[in-house]
């Protein structure tokens, strides 16, 4: 199954990487260039690419610093100079498990004494970005064997194409599904959901975020499915602001609430998890205009965490996991 | 005490009034002149004005039908008709039961054979809003006893400017507060209440709608208190969008939640009240730029029901009132 835009947003090159500008979408598909690592820092930075589009900034930006590494010496240098300005770009989904791979890698071409430490590295990359998709995939699957036919599926911000991947399981199924897409302020991600989601041909509607406990109230939603950019070992989840209060209401109104999940590393709750604090004027202005008085104050910490209590089940790469039966150490 | 603008949002003068422009608030202070009813009904319509503006507008049209009508008859049928074209402006805050004051009024001043019947009813409905601004000042005068110095108040949506009005009180009284208001997509009717508050002095901070259970668990509010466009007999209100999934996170973390209301008229529980579908062209687009992509569909019911045992008193215009201790036919 080939892979819908935002789940796999950009295409590399040998000296570039282009990368689907996600705050243009739905008004506009253009790609931006990224060169190096600086400007993939910017777009992270700058929210264009988001969720797992950062992931494939992260990589992508460390095969272009190790091609343009002229010295053994000089591509450990550059791989770690690279790893420390990713990691401090944004602070919530963590890509310090993914630069330690990528760093431990570096240093393994650079011990066996490889005569191409780069290329070997950047094999490595390529290899574990493969692993990725398919991974992917696979749990785009089993998300599909929790969907019945008939069944309305309320997400909130944006899984990065993994519902749609689902979605499409289920189609081939003969299952039919409709959906509805929280707006997701202040970002609007519900924008890019409605997009992948309507030029697939499903069925979206969108609600206003303070519409979920009418929704649900009135039956009108069987499951809600939202991904998440942190999970831990006890099965909290850290993802986009509003995640918790849709699980909480999800759970009053007895409708389950599944999150598609990573591996955890070694977070032990979601406590541990640092949360973003974006800047207030996210909230303030929408696309160059005003929508508050000048002054206004406004606080956007642009996730939540979600207990476990509230979490139904977690769509790992490789089974899906009750939170009360996560084995220790799982993955 | 002098109104603020969103407590008295309109100016009557001999043959048209001007109303404030909601909707064009904070960017700009507008008001629109206002000659007949066809020019309320249309501003009602588009949101022009909301809350207690409708009302104001819907009594000030009746005065400016008054005044034109040449006979006695022809009152009795310029109010009948304008009555009707009020009624029919906005399904959910049902003008009824005040347009059905005004044809009894307009009966009564016919019946007696008075001379001036319009000036009779003129002077009856200024009588009747003089009691109302009596009446509210004293509801915020009631929510101002429920407030202490340090509480962090949460609201929703306006109160057409009850709250502010509380507020003052508690102000002049040596209490203070702060204030978090929530965003209320899709009108953004945060940004009135920002404006209002700001306006004032007060310390307001706007929040997404998602963030509500993030900032309750946090500790960081210690009462959420709106408004309401309707009350049943059973304590049941039926607010904008929102209100109910408010209500119920409040519960959730022990905060308490206050709704200022009117009279309950014969509306036995929510269930009754009709939910105004407002056009999903209002998710979509927002002053005159679109969110989402063309032939996204949307939903946008503009209220939902709180049922009572989520709302811990009603503050009416003469008590405090638990929705368990309502004596019958309470108001």
């Amino acid at each position: 199954m080939d892979f819908p835009p935002l789940a796999w947003p950009a295409e590399l090159y040998d000296d570039h990487f282009m990368l689907l500008d996600e705050s243009s979408l739905p008004d506009a598909v253009r790609h931006i260039r990224i060169d190096d690592c600086k400007g993939a820092v910017a777009a992270i930075r700058a929210m264009q690419t988001r969720a797992f589009g950062q992931l494939l900034t992260v990589f992508y930006a460390l095969i272009l610093t190790a091609r343009k590494a002229s010295s053994a010496e000089g591509l450990r240098r550059a791989v770690e100079a690279a790893c420390e300005d990713l990691n401090a770009s944004r602070p919530t989904l963590s890509f310090q498990p993914y630069t330690d791979k990528v760093r431990a890698w570096t240093l393994d071409a650079l011990e066996a004494g490889d005569e191409r430490p780069a290329e070997t590295l950047v094999g490595r990359i390529m290899e574990w970005l493969d692993r990725i998709k398919t991974m992917r995939l696979n749990r785009a699957r089993l998300a599909a064997g929790l969907l019945e036919d008939g069944d309305t599926i309320l997400t909130h911000c944006n899984t990065s194409g993994e519902l749609l991947l689902a979605a499409r399981v289920c189609r081939a199924g003969g299952k039919r599904l409709r959906f509805l897409a929280t707006e997701t302020r202040p970002y609007f991600q519900g924008r890019l959901t409605a997009w992948e989601l309507s030029r697939d041909g499903f069925d979206v509607t969108l609600i206003p975020d303070n519409r979920a406990a009418a929704v649900l109230s009135a039956g009108k939603c069987t499951k809600v499915i939202t991904g998440a950019d942190r999970v831990a070992l006890n099965g909290d989840i850290v993802n986009k602001t509003g995640t918790r209060q849709l699980a909480m209401l999800a759970r009053r109104f007895g409708v389950p609430f599944f999150a598609f999940v990573q591996e955890p590393g070694t977070t032990a709750t979601g406590e541990e998890v640092p949360i973003e604090q974006r800047d207030p004027v996210e909230v303030i202005r929408f696309r160059g205009k005003d929508v508050y008085p000048a002054g206004t104050d406004a606080f956007y910490p642009a996730f939540d965490m979600t207990p476990h209590p509230y979490i139904t089940a977690l769509i790992t790469f490789e089974k899906i996991l009750k939170p009360a039966d996560l084995p220790a150490g799982w993955r």
